[in-house]
């Protein structure tokens, strides 16, 4: 554990910091401060979120359609009453829908993927479920599919992926912009950054 | 919140992500990348870390005589077999003392405090449960007292009080040093820390 003060520690406390550190980002030194502070929690507290983790497969599911994230509600992101245009986004993960949804210039479909391709994790084009996604894109007549991918080895590889497929359907296939973060200084940009901000200059 | 995203998360998501928030330097980004993060865990997974934190208090529990977290065993901290001196190290949160015994340059007994002494948050000499302290260092026979405490507002108020009441005992009354943290060069050491390292100089 890095952390020789563990070995004193009480068996329910060392196994709570053991499962605390499957957390993103959280390591040995964390899990021991998150342990100490739940122990000065109320029972009250300490069963709201134990029991808020034990139901939060069965309270939180995914729209079959979409695949965003559901409450007790019907799929908002589903409702053609609230989409007006015939556009579908495509996501690699719940997250990312909300982080588009929230710049408020988005009003088409969204499209969440289970995952992306991944050579080096043995990910291959099963988990895109494609026949679904080309289901969708017809059901709903789809004119423009637009790649919303992470810039990673792996989004790269899905988007080209996916627009090999979408493109046989007689879409639209497009992608993010790559280009400079807003307030960013020039000098701070990284070259492969620039590269493509340079090539995809626009009029101005 | 201080993020809007959240408008949009289910119910169940956002309540999870409150309660995260409650942890130690855990802010609504942290909070949500957490959550995320356990929509992604099996249902097993959920489960264990769930339990733990419920069975939490029910696990762990305090010693009554010396106050050291306690696991199924009897309380090792306490065990006159294991303790040489008739010393007692006073410590302020259960966490300290594990950091005192990882030294490996204490074989005394040991007293958790309920807390400080905090003027600010209207915690007065009740929380140290005297009382009890008193008796433990009369029935241990007790020639030492050290004063393991933080270098705080509420830490020195401790000190200073606890020092008055257990001189009448006639004990000795010893306070961790203070000085130059190790390996810190003395560019970087604050002026109060550095006056006290000079006043507390030691023959070389």
């Amino acid at each position: 554990m890095g952390n020789l003060n563990t070995m004193y520690y009480p068996e329910p406390l060392l196994k709570l910091m053991g499962l605390l550190r499957r957390l993103p980002g959280v390591g040995a030194k964390t899990a021991e401060r998150y342990a100490f502070e739940l122990l000065t929690w109320s029972e009250g507290h300490l069963d709201q979120l134990g029991g808020s983790l034990s139901s939060l497969r069965s309270q939180v599911k995914s729209c079959d359609q979409c695949g965003a994230l559901l409450g007790e509600e019907p799929c908002t992101f589903c409702d053609p009453q609230r989409r007006t245009a015939q556009v579908v986004c495509i996501v690699g993960s719940p997250k990312d829908l909300y982080a588009l949804e929230e710049t408020g210039e988005y009003r088409g479909f969204y499209h969440v993927l289970d995952g992306l391709l991944s050579p080096l994790q043995e990910r291959g084009p099963e988990v895109l479920h494609l026949d679904k996604l080309k289901q969708r894109v017809s059901d709903l007549q789809i004119q423009e599919a637009i790649l919303a991918l992470d810039s990673t080895l792996e989004g790269d590889a899905t988007a080209l992926y996916l627009k090999d497929q979408l493109e046989t359907m007689e879409i639209t296939v497009s992608r993010l912009a790559f280009g400079l973060p807003m307030g960013s200084p020039l000098e701070y940009v990284d070259g492969g950054t620039l590269r493509r901000a340079l090539v995809g200059r626009r009029l101005f």
